[in-house]
């Protein structure tokens, strides 16, 4: 790995806005290993062509570019065909991650009701106003209920693509199904609409790039309701529905003295199931036979965030997160890390190398992941949960054994968090209803509410942009909503702690102190954007407009990956403003670009935002914000 | 579109092995008309990054590319990773256009069966036979029977991943499914499998080549059973199992006084629909009172064969084939063509651009096509059949009365085609078993069988290698079975003439001549690729050897698309040698190029060879089948 060894001279403030990352780099600097932020020194300059989206490599013809000598691919497709198509099949990936998140969860559920796992069912009250919804007999005990519910969600994913979702009918506006009609864009089963949206962008199949993005949206719409509604519903109902709790998050909550397991991914099942048997006197006692304190299980990534939402209830003991998915090699890092279990995105192959330079163990625990050797697959099955946690929990301490204090080093920043915040848990401290926050927003006290969301990138160093653009927001009295790896970024950054009220606008902060709560507010994972949606769903409702009416808009100032371009094509379908950074890869098809940041807007009320620099991104999203409030009569 | 005019200089001699085509790209260019061969040329040179398969556009961090100064993506990813990725995305894609048209003949199998549609069961007994081995109760009526064979197939479209598909279980050899069960690969559902295969190809979800290329065998073996082998089993029950007939093809056939409509893609449907409508009295009438003298149905790519091939039958008064995907646009140009149906892939945006030239009319038949510019939709129902297909004559017929008669130029060339073999008629043919054909290849006067088939590419010189491959195989006593645009390409060049025979050598010309066949085979569409498969299998049983022991194997000498890639898969799946050209877009992967062309023949029997020489691809293809001919104790 010497070739990327010329990563002299990034220096340690420009990759990271958190302290914590920044010493850790510069750790791993001085140790000659390199990491994600050298190896993206080492790409500079990348190609343009591809981050335009106009490179296609679908046939053997290809890679074929948009060129000043060529406005064509060989088979004739425009650079709009070929953005159009990449950016399809994106979503397409994030669509069937989310899916599989799904039928794991719904599974679990199903073995819970069956008595067959260790899992039980932790809110039967939702489990019953979902099934009412849903339109099942809730006459059944809760058990049965559960089990006709899961199978009603399984048989969504298996629907045709022309049989339309009854999640989808079920809980979108109105206003929105009518639009959504009106386009030919009500998705049906997921799996058939991610093999339709793979038949469209194959070679010469669908050309039309109008279509290409109305068909993104159908499956931005089928991800939403199922990928994220469906599984952050079922998740509750099997895990607990987040309630008010406290937590801790960066490399600072590090016990050194602990085995330390780092749940690490998006789908919290065996987590779970890990917290809870390491607190079994068995697990304790091995571990304190091999010399350690405790078993702590951290947190990291979305998987962290599911546990810490939870920490009062199902996930109590949870030790508090590290950060987010660029975090991964840095954690590892301190040398206090004895095993790392992968359940799902964003595993990278750089965490695997990172562990090799420690005696770190890393194992993955879904049938899908699997890595580069990683021999280890203890691949979650609900029915088996309990031993797998307790073969995970042995793997650790023997691993822990082998650990070398000598290279330990665990950067001293910690931050202390408020979360568990869920649509019930927002209700319950409004005192049972979204009509004070409703008042609030009338009076201008708070102008609006964002969503800031998604993933991380090196692009925007770690987190820079997230936390400034939250930061300007609350200061404008704009109520943000984080979720997924902004999350931690908030969290370390002290967003979410209540006294983080003193850095927000005079009416926000006077909102949050008297309900005590931060300004930046943890919805949890990137799965939990539902809970967004559904929260929107809800004030839309109690005020009688359609969501694109609303002072509301969603925020992706750090996107990385797939399944945040899947919740993209949701929010701008659901009609909302949906401020991206950095900039996809649409740039080089004009049509493309425009379709998607103008006139998509008369099509469903939403849009994209390309913006690169997060106070000129506050603005504009504050400008938004003030126009619909004046749509709606509202003062300014 | 001046961009790409510097086309001049190719040489007519240097883009096609066709005479027609050469003549009429010779005719485009003085038209000053850019086409494919032009378009080709203004990509030159192309990115060999992605040529080698070591650039990720996945995430926002990209794109990505491994070089002398980085050997890994930002995340981490190598370059196995980065080809092995998106080498089973390309296959996902071709296993979903493949499901797409199952689906369809499916459905429309049902409607028949319902009394729905213009369609009639034509294979009864086919029907009574595939659904006996499926264990359907045989004792129902042929409609009864036709529904629930539709459904069971549909239903296995619609399988968990972790629910073995039964077509699998029910039509692989016993040895071959020993292999794949212990390898983890037996395929559920194909949506699920395509789902699967788009999470594990997702940014940091499965980051091991190994099962990356693992997973694209599970997808291939899913292609080969379900898009492949259930496809041509519905087709040949609706539509009939094609059985021996006369046609003929390239460009010289076209009939100027008639109304000219083009069937145009891979789902034979509405085509067949269109041949069977247009005999009426009332379209025969309406044509004449335009002027026309008849109505004709042209065939193009693989819903040409497939009309062809059932010729004798359905698709009785079909006018013959044009010629496979990279004519599309000569084909236009010679300014006789009224319509042109577009039923699913490769209809590519440069057939829009020279319609434009022209006074032809474009329409996409199937709800998954579109095009820009392209905006009659008439997206086959079977409920509709009827009525769509007098809509789509009658728009041809509009078009026919603009059609400027100076500006057509037919080339003279055209070559008759003994076509309509299936394992059906082969084994009729023989007398009724494949017996002949064993002992022939026994005693050596066959050497062995190679399925030359798939695609076409400008890179290859559109049918350049594939015809001299066919040409060298029959030289060398080893029977060529073609499909897909291959078909096309040795129909052009008279190899599927029995006096083809005369071209192969003595042991082969002698089994041809007393069979009255030509030394080249016409199977049809690439979907027919089913059919090689179901021959092998029935020839591996007789013998009592596993396919992989068998002196046969199979070749995509010009591949070019996405389902070509997914057939691939099933071949080296399946344990054949698989020959392919042009390179594909793993050599920048030591690890990936070393398992397909090396170390998966010990895994599954089968391995992939690329060679670009078609002489060189003969040798090392006839030695192969030498070394299997020695080890089945065969004289060579």
């Amino acid at each position: 790995m010497t070739d990327i060894l010329n990563k002299i001279g990034i220096g340690k403030e420009n990759v990271s806005v958190h302290k914590s990352t920044q010493e850790m780099y510069e750790r791993t600097s001085k140790m000659n290993i390199p990491t994600l932020f050298d190896r993206y020194n080492a790409q500079q300059p990348q190609c343009t062509f591809g981050a335009q989206g106009i490179c296609c490599q679908l046939c053997s013809h290809g890679p074929c570019r948009i060129t000043n000598k060529a406005s064509a691919g060989i088979c004739g497709a425009t650079a709009d065909v070929i953005a159009a198509r990449n950016f399809l099949r994106l979503t397409a990936g994030g669509a069937a991650a989310y899916t599989h998140h799904l039928e794991m969860v719904a599974r679990t559920l199903k073995a819970a009701a069956q008595g067959n796992t260790t899992f039980k069912i932790q809110d039967p009250a939702k489990l019953r106003a979902v099934a009412g919804v849903l339109g099942l007999d809730t006459s059944k005990s809760t058990e049965e209920l559960a089990i006709a519910l899961a199978d009603a969600v399984l048989a969504e994913v298996k629907k045709s693509a022309d049989e339309p979702l009854l999640l989808v009918e079920k809980f979108a506006p109105k206003t929105r199904l009518e639009a959504w009609k009106k386009l030919g864009i009500m998705p049906g089963g997921t799996y058939a609409e991610i093999g339709d949206a793979m038949t469209k962008t194959m070679t010469s199949i669908d050309t039309d790039p109008v279509d290409l993005l109305l068909t993104t949206l159908r499956v931005g719409i089928a991800t939403g309701y199922m990928g994220l509604v469906a599984t952050i519903t079922l998740q509750d109902i099997l895990l607990g529905t987040p309630s008010p709790t406290h937590s801790s998050a960066d490399l600072g909550i590090i016990d050194p003295k602990a085995v330390n397991i780092v749940a690490h991914g998006h789908i919290p099942l065996m987590a779970t199931a890990v917290i809870s048997t390491a607190q079994s006197p068995e697990m304790q006692k091995l571990a304190k036979e091999a010399g350690a304190s405790d078993i702590k299980i951290l947190g990291s990534m979305c998987t962290g965030q599911e546990l810490m939402q939870r920490s009062a209830g199902s996930a109590k003991g949870f030790a508090g997160q590290t950060g987010n998915w660029i975090n991964q090699e840095y954690l590892v890092a301190t040398g206090t890390i004895d095993l790392v279990m992968m359940d799902l995105n964003c595993s990278t192959p750089g965490l695997k190398s990172m562990a090799d330079h420690f005696h770190t163990k890393v194992i993955s625990v879904d049938k899908l992941v699997r890595m580069a050797g990683v021999t280890d697959h203890l691949d979650f099955t609900p029915e088996k949960a309990d031993e797998q946690a307790k073969q995970i929990i042995r793997m650790a301490i023997d691993a822990y054994k082998k650990r070398n204090n000598g290279k330990v080093h665990i950067p001293k920043y910690r931050s202390e968090v408020m979360a568990g915040f869920s649509v019930e848990s927002c209700k319950a401290a409004l005192g049972g209803s979204w009509n004070p926050l409703i008042d609030a927003i009338k009076a201008g006290s708070v102008k609006g509410i964002v969503a800031v969301v998604g993933c991380t990138t090196a692009k925007t160093k770690h987190d820079t942009v997230s936390v400034k653009l939250s930061r300007e927001l609350i200061k404008r009295n704009i109520l943000v909503i984080n979720a997924g790896c902004v999350s931690s970024a908030t969290q370390i950054e002290g967003l979410m702690r209540p006294e983080a009220a003193e850095q927000a606008g005079e009416g926000l902060k006077a909102v949050c102190k008297s309900l005590g709560i931060p300004p930046c507010i943890n919805y949890g994972s990137c799965v939990d954007i539902g809970r967004i949606g559904v929260a929107v769903t809800e004030i839309a409702a109690a005020l009688g407009v359609d969501p694109s009416a609303l002072p509301v808009a969603a925020s992706a100032p750090e996107y990385l990956e797939q399944k945040a371009v899947a919740d993209g094509a949701f929010a701008v379908a659901f009609g909302l403003l949906l401020h991206l950074a950095p900039v996809p890869p649409v740039t080089g098809a004009p049509l493309v670009a425009k379709v998607l940041t103008n006139d998509v807007e008369a099509l469903t009320g939403g849009k994209v935002l390309v913006e690169l620099d997060p106070v000129r991104a506050a603005d504009a999203i504050e400008a938004h914000i003030n126009a619909k409030r004046v749509a709606l009569g509202l003062p300014v």
